[in-house]
């Protein structure tokens, strides 16, 4: 496993498997933690910032987590691999654009991930496909108890886990699930998610958009609060509100196949002619379309097409994985262009 | 050769042959022409236009035509059997539409034919693939000839032909030339051929289009005038303007290959992508993408399309061919699943 070869498979959590996979795409946890004795990470020197690197890395080294980890210090990396590490979520945007020494280690498959010198000391992160907050939380509460056998976090009995943004104080969790909504979107409704999100105090988020503007359909909700709220409680509110927004979308998607399933498949079907036919196509045009595509093999309209494929098409066409499968460095046309390449080299029917 | 089979092979214009066929349709040529005796066709009783209609084709059936022509009345007819005559431009929508006796002959491959009791007590006509209104003209001046023997025209020696609208005396001749300009239209220099047209006393008009409206970028020229110009000099003015209009179309064709060629090939391969995978489709939106693919397949962008193919996708996926096709009448929208399936079928990779 190394960085060359990453762009060329997907993780876990793209398979498409998982509980409820028709309409969550992932479920995430990270944890948000810091070393006794360092400064947080705004007011560490870069001397102190290398010296925390080398033994955060040194720390997950040893570690015997259940699954073999891979280290990398951005510093090292182009680029291009840090924006493909950004694609695939393994490491967030400002973790990619800050300087100084900085890394992350994951998992092959890419379920467990960690991240040194982000916003704090240590992010560590644990996704799944499908709707599995519960397992999630188990194994990322499992890997945090491993990594403590070596490291001393900085901790307040009077408020929890200690972060470098007040927000994260206490548990130092946030849990995201992402869903994939087309019919909620399609309809109109998706405004009423919002509501029902916000009463529960967790908040909804566009995904794949440029900036906050959501695109595809895909939207993640989280958790805003981690002071005085125990783990399993928060894991326990997403297992109450996320069912109830599979199933709305579900009566939609049912209601728009009874009501005019000629027209639905009609969307569907010129969507993925689209993506099979376009000489170049921008990444917001292939989210749509795909998104789309994914809704009308969920609902049996699109049968010759696996899951994984149009999953994995999301992330692979995605500028960092485009620029790294074609070995260029190239400029938004070159790059729709040679999306729309790749698009139709993947939905080739054999 | 029967009605009941027409629907099923096109007419010798939809071959996609001729000369200039990249961007000429059809050459055509009409003749209107009345007989002695009569009044014309608003002044006719019921049974003098039921007394001539039974004249002409006698006339027409005894004459010897080089091609052999089978003669329908359309009272006899099915109003979608009427339509497909239409449709395949071997009746006018006013034939169609009128009422009482009257017919219309045709020879195999549709290159003749002659309405009776149209607006005229005859209306001769042929048409031809690609740029040749010399040939259509040498031959209708045949076919006329041919009838001559049999019929005595209206004729003046002062005016020539008399008909039973003014604007038709003279040669009561009209030529038209249907051109495919998708590059003019594109590129928004579609107005230059009207003024040049303009200049020449000839008239140009949007073709397929709901009403005047233009669509699918094809545009008929004719001409208006019919009083002392003598036939030969209208054919050496379409012989004159005609090629200026193939040369600029193709120069910006050309302008456009060598310019963006990759955006070019996009707008054809994704017009393609449209047909080849829509579920319901207006005829509008059918005529807009073949009239990029018939471009695309000429520019040599998409290889693997006969053109003959694409120019019967045009007439094949009008109401009236749907309809005879599946044997069923049918509303508009269960038209366009329809439309969207025989495109489909037709399209079909072998």
């Amino acid at each position: 496993m190394g960085i060359s070869e990453l762009h060329k498979t997907a993780g876990e959590w793209l398979r498409g498997a998982g509980p409820e996979s028709d309409i969550v795409i992932s479920s995430r946890v990270r944890l948000a933690r810091n070393v006794e004795g360092f400064p947080f990470i705004p007011q560490l020197t870069p001397e102190k910032r290398t010296e925390l690197e080398s033994l955060l890395r040194d720390r997950i080294l040893e570690t015997s987590f259940p699954r073999r980890m891979l280290y990398l210090n951005l510093k090292d990396l182009d680029p291009v691999d840090r924006l493909l590490l950004v694609e695939r979520h393994l490491i967030s945007r400002e973790h990619m654009n800050t300087e100084g020494d900085r890394g992350v280690a994951f998992s092959e498959q890419e379920m467990v991930c960690i991240m040194t010198n982000e916003e704090d000391h240590l992010r560590l992160q644990v996704i799944r496909s499908g709707f599995q907050v519960e397992d999630t939380w188990n194994e990322i509460d499992q890997i945090d108890n491993l990594l403590e056998k070596g490291i001393r976090y900085s901790f307040s009995s009077q408020f929890g886990y200690l972060t470098s943004c007040p927000t994260n104080v206490g548990t130092g969790m946030r849990v995201s699930v992402m869903l994939h909504l087309p019919a909620l979107v399609l309809t109109k409704q998706i405004e009423k998610v919002y509501h029902a999100v916000a009463k529960v105090n967790l908040s909804v988020r566009g995904l794949f958009g440029e900036g906050t503007q959501a695109s595809g359909d895909f939207y993640q909700i989280s958790n805003q609060v981690t002071l005085g709220v125990a783990e399993t409680d928060l894991v326990r509110e997403f297992r109450g509100i996320v069912p109830k927004i599979i199933e709305y979308e579900r009566r939609v998607r049912d209601e728009l196949t009874k009501d005019d399933k000629g027209r639905l498949e009609d969307r569907v079907w010129r969507a993925y002619g689209q993506l099979k036919n376009a000489r170049q196509i921008s990444s917001d045009e292939t989210i749509e379309h795909l998104s789309l595509v994914r809704m009308g093999v969920n609902l049996g309209l699109l049968n010759s097409l696996d899951m994984s494929v149009v999953n994995e098409l999301f992330i692979f066409t995605q500028p960092g994985h485009l620029q790294k499968s074609t070995g260029k460095i190239m400029k938004d046309k070159d790059r729709d262009i040679a999306r729309a390449n790749f698009i139709r080299s993947r939905l080739e029917t054999k």
